[in-house]
């Protein structure tokens, strides 16, 4: 894949990093002034002041974030469920037998009900059906070109111009004050890692997500690794400070997430010595973005907002402590 | 821990990076001239040359390392090992039942053939009787305190003194040019890592090796993993290009080996396009350390150096090659 191709910005905001801190002395211009975005200044300043009680050195500096509804959006699905979806349909005309198979025959007909009652099984039938079977460089390729050109329902607008602006700020300006930000998502690790630098300026090998088992294999014009049809890791819940210890190998000092899926991650940061931040995103904003919490099935956020309240972590009222949402919204202004 | 005490540096080497060019205008001062240093050198400045055709951006310039025989030695056996009889020793007293069972009763008589004739059924069971059962937390400061205070018995020298000396200075010159050094280790992740970053400059997050299963547990003060007596995988042969996909998600454009377990990730490495380096690390010199090849069980070396000689990848000739091998050899010269 061509240096140049990489380098595409796939997200019309700005890149972490020096833009936003370079436009502007104030690091989290997409935050609102207040409480919030002061305690993750507060926070930051501590632990980089190298003559106070809470210094930590650059390399203890990791932070971990969830990516659906944390970095970007998750509705009307999870966008890589929309991946999953648009691919069934492309494979479709070599596969005549979808058009009268479950859960194959729910995604061909947009037949959402049925697709949700085919529940975890049925998931996992059209993740294998979409995921699996081709080298790992061949997936690559699949997802670039979907994430390159497929819009979102709603916005009309790519995937990657869903991501949140005061995230990418928090990022930049994390990155700015020595801290290696990793990504912690029960997405796949490389749906990820297609883009995750272009986006996010989270490289791949920072990124960490669910994954299934590849085989090596030699064959005549080389190498390769094949994806095979069988889940390797789950990284949600439990998953998640057991994946941050496999692939980090130490403790973060700072997480961010919006589901009980982060809760254990925010638990096992909260547990390490010196300060920690600890932050949910609570998605409140119905007019620019979506409003859900305890009922929801996707971003399901119940247990760790209890826990928040209770411990004092960070939570982002998204309506009231964002400036802008999304990157777009910001275009005027820039210009 | 501490900070002082992380940054204790158990080797007696220079610490890869700056020293040594700071020392010399030589970055490789412990390669002897010729060709074999030539090419590394010849590699290096081509894939860092910003207006040649060989050209690799910095963050693509990802280099792999095996550990046991190519970073530091492996003999009378990977050093690893030696921790894991150690621990079995001190474990017994509360286990009378391991002086009458077996492979248990062989590590506690030194009776090393038995125990090798207990095969890897046998050294499974010692793995996860000395690697299991504890906190990850706890295993890292077994192994701290191991490594700070075992000896080896043939140099009378703690175990991280067994580094290589050229070695420690090719991590130093790949990292001053931009390069991201990984260990790619069959041997256990997170033995490594409680050791990586002081003696290697690798960090743990840079550290691949074989793992065993953990447990996300909440307890009474807190959240802990628990390591299982469960092999998660094994990170050797067709494991080690499996674990680098896993783990970096790009493809190295260096790999560093000495065994046949290496070759997988050579030949990966090697199918990639543009300017490569592979290397083995031939075992030559009975006197400074060891000699062995093709006819042996640790560090077996066959098919990897067949292939190296017919595809033309750099293979060092550690008595011809090697100024020194270990830090502690270059001791005088410092002073």
């Amino acid at each position: 894949m061509g240096e140049k191709k990489k380098d595409k910005d796939l997200s019309t905001g700005r890149r972490p990093g020096t833009p936003a801190n370079a436009r502007s002395p104030d690091p989290l211009p997409s935050w609102n002034e207040g409480t919030t975005k002061a305690r993750i200044m507060e926070f930051v300043n501590e632990v980089t002041y190298e003559d106070g009680p809470w210094f930590v050195p650059p390399h203890e500096r990791i932070a971990v974030f969830d990516n659906d509804g944390t970095l970007w959006s998750e509705r009307p699905a999870y966008f890589q469920a929309l991946f999953t979806m648009d691919r069934i349909r492309d494979l479709a005309p070599q596969h005549p037998d979808w058009q009268v198979t479950q859960p194959f025959k729910a995604v061909l007909e947009h037949d959402l009900d049925t697709l949700i009652a085919s529940g975890m099984k049925g998931l996992v039938e059209l993740l294998m059906a979409s995921h699996a079977g081709m080298t790992t460089t061949e997936f690559e390729n699949i997802v670039r070109h979907w994430i390159m050109a497929a819009r979102h329902p709603r916005f009309d607008r790519l995937y990657t111009e869903l991501v949140f602006q005061p995230m990418l700020d928090l990022l930049g300006y994390l990155h700015t004050n020595g801290f290696q930000n990793f990504i912690v998502s029960a997405g796949g690790i490389e749906f990820l890692r297609a883009w995750s630098r272009e986006v996010y300026g989270v490289a791949p090998e920072n990124v960490i997500g669910s994954s299934i088992k590849t085989r090596f294999e030699l064959r005549d014009d080389g190498p390769v690794l094949v994806r095979l049809p069988e889940i390797d890791f789950i990284n949600d819940h439990n998953g998640k400070p057991v994946c941050i210890n496999k692939f980090i190998g130490r403790r973060p000092i700072a997480a961010f997430g919006n589901s009980d899926g982060d809760l254990q991650m925010l638990q096992w940061t909260a547990a390490g010595k010196g300060r920690r931040l600890m932050l949910l995103i609570h998605h409140t904003d119905a007019q620019r973005e979506w409003a859900y919490d305890r009922q929801a099935t996707i971003g399901h956020l119940d247990k760790a907002l209890d826990e928040a309240k209770r411990r004092g972590w960070v939570v982002v009222d998204m309506e009231k402590h964002w400036r802008e949402i999304y990157p777009f919204e910001m275009k005027k202004e820039v210009v």
